[in-house]
């Protein structure tokens, strides 16, 4: 049984960046054909998704739709420190996900055909964004 | 410490399909009586949850909850080729779990009294759903 | 490689409660210095969330936010049984997280800088919930 580690860094906009490759990268430098990858977003205004990889139309669709239930400069935030974008940019990842574990078979992440991993930026402007990736298996 | 793995199929109508039941008998099939067992659904469009097992009054107000915060046919949504409930259960998938993690002790999944392992399918109609297991540990 | 696993037993009111040295700890009884740390909360009343550690506000702008669009006592809930925060709790938990898992790399969790472990409580007065910890690794 091994274990292996690293940080992935992704280059954000609003909305979601794919991250497969870079995690099948990852996982392909681990050597593990079988076990479980685990990964972390080290950061509570970004989140990370399982989601459709086909068609772009349903991330904007996730993008729009998201933004409408947590719509920026909602009068009931009080942290607004930086900006209009703030507080439901919590929000979101409190409705979203930090942590994804993704078992590994064959040397494969077992993810479905149309299923792709993204970080999804919930901030304005460019972000560097830090993904822990863990891998344990044989 | 070894690993086991293997997928489970699951026949689904929308809304929530206990699979507390097959998952048990997975980890009984693993030998492992100390570890960690992770569900991973290889889907977008239906997701996981661990929630009351008890009244089926709970599910049925979960289903409609959620039901009523992603309408389906949501003039928001321009992802329509699969139908009014398509891009909602790409929504409800996002709002709730793709993959979980269960601690195992003393050959048990460490779940309270009240909680239960449940498939929750977004579309309308039956689906068989595949839901990957591993699980490692001693 | 080996394993550790503890039941936290924590002492809630509505609202988040934070578990990070409680965790900690757990993790350094474990002796593991690389691994997986993965929490499961035992309840489907409260949920486990990784958020923002630094300004109170934003715990307090959470639970508004979802007390607003799960509202207690909305009459959507047929599942009444233990008063008006009984079945929005069971949302607010299905949409937030039952189990998490943090990766542990020299022997800390890899939170970020920014990064606190939280239980949500979703009920009304005191309670006493118990997140039950494993570890993994080396």
């Amino acid at each position: 049984m091994k274990q292996h580690s690293e940080t992935l860094r992704i280059d954000t906009r609003r909305g979601l960046t794919s991250i497969t490759e870079d995690v099948r990268r990852a996982l392909g430098r681990s050597g593990v054909r079988e076990g479980l990858l685990t990964l972390l977003i080290r950061h509570t205004s970004a989140s990370l998704l399982i989601q459709e990889n086909a068609d772009p139309a349903v991330r904007q669709d996730l993008e729009r739709f998201l933004s409408r239930i947590v719509p920026d400069g909602d009068p009931i935030f009080t942290h607004t420190a930086e900006g209009p974008d703030d507080m439901p940019s919590h929000v979101k990842a409190a409705l979203t996900r930090t942590s994804e574990s993704i078992p590994v078979h064959a040397g494969e992440l077992v993810l479905g055909t149309w299923q792709g991993l993204y970080v999804w930026e919930h901030r304005d402007g460019h972000h560097r964004r830090e993904v822990f990736a863990h891998v344990i298996g044989e």
